[in-house]
């Protein structure tokens, strides 16, 4: 990443006053700086003189691109579910209709595939009324929908309705597709701006401190996690074992253990690990056992994938379908102990849709708010083709590009999260096999 | 069931003064009436006239058959986990301790297999302080088994330690095991108390209104439930797929979904259904997913049992195993959606763990203190071979024989629950195929 | 009370099928035996042979006495909030609009006050779409309102909207103001069933088993007297003390000490007490102190009133003033422990409207569902000038004159309750003081 | 502040490996900038170039200077009780035993009256054991109190037990105690390292970016704003008036009403507001409550101080005793009502201890572990006199002087936080009366 890559697309000069009445306006030229840890005074002074990487602080503008009485707003919720969506949602709702006095807001259903005709879908006119109480239910009131649609088709829609500002809530492949409609839009000559704001569980994109509905998952997680412990203690050598999300990154699951506290074993995409040989996670495991009669053991959904073979195929997201490993490891560790002669009581728990789908945490749903009110910010500031994130507790505005331009993973490393994870657990640094 | 059959097993005369302090002893002769539900004043007469039948009413009386400082008390919980085991332990050990003065409390750990010497276990005592918060988790502190011990081991042990009363908390495998640990105990001609407290998760004990846990459960239930609600409506033509607890009997099913709300269709071993064929419930589930565009089903995990072969295996609780419906109906909804050629997007979610292995709600947490209380009770008046329970809202005692004779089932026919429950649904009276 | 008072005043024959469409109707004979325990099989004979009292069973009909496209149903909440209403009044509304097939349900603003005209409210139309969610917010969507208004400007309103069955959802004021409309619809002979559902958050209505929001009440208790228990545990002599509902009854107080299990000393209505003196709750509190280090007091808030004078002062339900135990209690508490040169740390907690406002716990939804679509079957067949009730775990409708003739409050010396009580917590049988 | 400022006190060289067993250790010259925030890149060339300031970043050393075996830790809890204090005390011991090998852990109980001798107060061995689930209570396992103690006795102690290293977990005034123990200690020429883990449950220490506790605060303070929110509506021109904490600042109160979403008005000490007079706080209400019909108003304590004559008492924590804005607020309100012949329902919730008391989140179980490990890691180290902070996302060490110097407060002129509050509540941005 470079400076230039952090360049938000803006349509052009500002020249309508800012009707949402705020005292304080965020300066155009408002910037936070990227790196902020530095060896010593002397690294941090070259850094911020040779190479600085900077980005745009989000924020409402005095002046703005588009006229309010002119906009329709449109707002659409793609893939999997999230605690926080509706959070979104509201927020959006609220700050363009009662600040920008924004006359229309549609919310199209069923992610993208609402916006294309043929679906036979309509979008709904979003009002203050309708929004009002929707944080208190996980989900999305608008639906949502995995897989790609005719870019032609989904701009057709905004132009039929008008839409001069088009909010995509989702993922990677959402955010692709929200650039595939920018680039469209371009292409047309017409002036819609779209702002992405980054949805994905798993925390893992990049050049975001933290995504939202990504404290509630851990949060509730942690319940399972507490279960799994009762229940691995509950009888003669128990073991709990829990699959949470996480497919490329181990956020969730280090987290859940870092606030469970009872956990013994995370297994992360990001920290490679064998389960048979010494020293590998199976004679770690035995180990525990028979030491201390029950273990709780979490894995990310992506951990160990390389125990299967890659067949390539691809969800509707356009995303690596993931073998399960949660049931190959819950086999795989009947087998092993059968092997050894050991008796245990294994319990599986998945809790995925129990986590996806509950309300936002009060945490969460602050964190959701500032989101929000700062893409409609960015979109009246004829911004275009971004999204809007937070880094070093400064909400910001960025390229869809750099933001999806490769995924944000835990580096064991030079992780303090890591590190204190193996302090919690007690686990071994590494769990590979030694030879 | 005749009155006979509600005599409880009482050792002798009760000789000693009760130094538990109350104020208010419970009357020996005290009963409760079973039938309370009559067609009018003169069935009343004559059936209390003819057949009547009585459960004795539970509680401490003012002399006790044990001199509590020569009694040593026994406790085991047993099966697979259930909100609400720790509040009883401690109730149990509270109540011993403070108000009987029993000098020693033996927790056995991991169920009957703890009670066996060449398990390797032995017991841990259990005091006040031990005790003093494990109401706030889940799982029991003494941990728990599956399946039978021998007998004769575990009177054996009985003896080893002086053990003149035994709790045994469990289902009904644990229960009959209590039975056959009583019939030891008579035949050596020892005076030990058997004392069962009926622990299942599915509120299935016989002329028991309710056991502890079921509240805790259907409430947590109710969660997985709301969660499957937002995944339905969160894709297109969702249907949210929950399977609840209840091998037997559909209270925990029932009661979720009286409380959620949000549920469409709810089947239970109780009401026969068919799959396929006109008012069968596919065809039932197609016009709901095709008119209202998503659907909430819960099943409970006894449904259905007749589309598998029975194989007639039986789990170490010596409990008939369940084919799994869950896995079953979800894939054969795939199937037949796909042959109707309408699309679903079905998420399928199986709490089971999760719901086990949680702390008891404050309901639950009072309820367990009562039977606890009443079973120490119980034990100080010389009885054995008996369970606690509550019927008519009031503390009984009856045989161990009779709680376990058959299963309390949910009868669809003449239940104000299911009549409730497809007031609540909207569910037809019945999805059998019509032929 | 006799078999007389039991009986609910009725329109008339029965004419019209029932439209619910259910298998199984409630038979009008049915009946619930009122006393289930006896002394012995003799006793049980005689009483129910000499003076029996049966309440009648609530549930649907096979006829009814209005016929369902020409009713229009009302619905009115008074009093204070109680968790829970939400629940009855969504549950009226599906049995009326989806079984019953009520072409019109409206709901009467702001209590007794929005039935009438001059305060200028307006009835709302209810339908299956506006109360959907309802239930995951406490309060009540229609808001309530204390006090007495115009009889005569009620039924006017009634007569005006055509209305023929009016719910009235309620405490003691509410009932009797129900009783005012019956007894003036009567003088006007008109046919308006005027239905109560009882509303005490303090569980304290007469032949009534439990009122609905009770449970949740006394489970959202227990968070306030677990923090008072840390926050008297974290101080050198630290003392929580906690205040809760119950004006004449201690049931609330009971319960949430029960269920939490940190309680030392619980003060009711019901359980006369001594401040100062040998063996008064003063020196009861300072032994525990000067012995454990802290202590936990409930505080119920109709309890020593006895240290007040009585004004004579009345709120706008018609309900005696009470003054304010928990200050009271607070202050006299620290002057004591100042005058025996004892420090202490005191922390005093009065959480009313946190627990009045929660949305009810799964359990109380549950039942909150059954009494409100009793209150419909009550309302069809023709009765009126009832409530719903639950006895011995069976629906029941009872004449409103039988609900509010005397308040149902613990009594110590028999009460089972209250021996539990007394075990949980330690406290003596008695603090009064000893001369 | 200036970047000597920053510099923490350091004992010696560190000569002995740590044995914590990490393969990723902290550099001792890692640093983290102060300011992120700039008008462009010219600006932070200059900002870095010429007066950088920078705070050392936590961590474990490779190196560290006390040798654990010859380690005795003392752990010592001070002040009002805040969310996370056990999850704190457990952390630092897990991380003494586990990582550091630290022979004995001493708790002291009840605060600074715990380290001095004549309190009678004994230290308490912490052992894993002890301490494995206290992360499940509020509250503090070792007790706390206010209030100075002598110095001198208290250093007695530490070296009487020959503690190497002492974490002081609590607010300004323990921060200061702890400053004096320090410079007590070098005036003694011992080597004591001694760690503050700075707890404010107001948020409001200077340079650090939040404190634990924070989070859970707010979150369960949403609960009483809500139940508020429901008894606004719940009546005819009902107020819900909620006082939460905040002495200084808003963040409590603004973060909760972000979250609830259902609040109206938010008065913080940071924002002078008057009561009456055109434009003022009741004019502004009066006119919520007549269009609205209802109105949610969140007080934070230090708000609207200067309608009180300052006594210049002090609590005996050294910080000045407030008067209760809330009782003053709620008496002015219903003034103003009457006189303005305006009816209102106003009801007053003051949650306090509720909120004090309860287990920290998910999210601050996890920020306490790792402030507690980072605080071992500096002591270790050869650090003292400093406190853990998070700054930039990143743990840092600092001086307790700077720590204290001044509090962090909102800045409404310039505060993102107070930018969103107003788009969220709608109130007005300032409630001066107009002249």
């Amino acid at each position: 990443m470079n400076q230039n890559d952090t360049k938000v697309e803006q349509f052009g000069d500002c020249l309508y006053s800012n009707p949402a009445g705020y005292d304080y306006w965020t300066d155009e030229k408002s910037v936070v700086l990227f790196q902020t840890v530095f060896s010593g005074q002397e690294e941090a002074i070259q850094t911020v003189r040779n190479s600085p990487i900077f980005f745009e602080q989000a924020g409402p503008r005095e002046k703005i691109y588009f006229n309010p009485p002119d906009v329709t707003a449109g707002i659409v919720t793609c893939g999997g579910l999230c605690p926080g969506i509706n959070d979104v949602i509201r927020a959006l709702v609220m700050e363009l209709h009662y600040r920008y006095k924004v006359p229309r807001i549609l919310g199209f259903p069923f992610g993208y595939e609402g916006m294309v005709k043929k679906s036979g879908h309509r979008p709904v006119e979003l009002t203050p009324d309708k929004v009002a109480h929707i944080m208190n239910f996980g989900g999305s009131i608008l639906g949502s929908s995995r897989g790609n649609q005719s870019t032609n088709d989904m701009v057709d829609t905004l132009c039929l309705y008008g839409v001069k500002m088009l909010f995509c809530i989702g993922g990677d492949g959402t955010l692709r597709g929200a650039e595939a409609i920018q680039d469209e839009v371009k292409k047309r000559k017409e002036e819609i701006a779209v702002i992405g704001i980054p949805k994905t569980i798993d925390n893992d994109i990049n050049y975001v401190q933290k995504t939202f509905g990504f404290s509630t998952a851990f949060s509730k997680a942690v319940e399972a996690v507490n279960c799994a412990h009762e229940e691995a203690k509950g009888a003669p050598f128990g073991i709990g074992l829990v699959k949470l999300m996480g497919r490329h990154s181990g956020f969730i699951a280090v987290n859940a253990a870092l606030a469970s506290k009872n956990v013994n074993f995370v297994l992360i995409p990001e920290s490679d690990f064998d389960l048979e040989g010494k020293g590998a996670f199976f004679e770690t495991l035995k180990d525990r056992i028979q030491k201390r009669g029950h273990a709780v053991i979490i894995l990310a959904e992506g951990a160990g994938q390389k125990f299967f073979e890659d067949k390539g195929e691809m969800d509707p997201s356009g995303n690596k379908k993931l073998s399960d490993i949660g049931l190959f490891i819950k086999d795989k560790i009947s087998d092993y102990f059968k092997r050894e002669n050991q008796t245990i009581n294994l319990k599986y728990i998945d809790p995925s849709y129990i986590i996806r789908s509950v309300p936002a945490t009060a945490e969460d749903s602050v964190f959701c708010g500032f989101l929000a009110q700062n893409a409609v910010h960015a979109a009246f500031a004829g911004k275009t083709g971004c999204v809007v994130g937070i880094w070093n507790n400064v909400f910001t505005v960025m390229p869809i590009t750099l933001a999806i331009a490769e995924r944000k993973v835990l580096k064991p490393e030079k992780s303090t999260l890591w590190r204190s994870l193996l302090a919690s657990t007690g686990q071994p640094n590494s769990m590979k096999a030694i030879n």
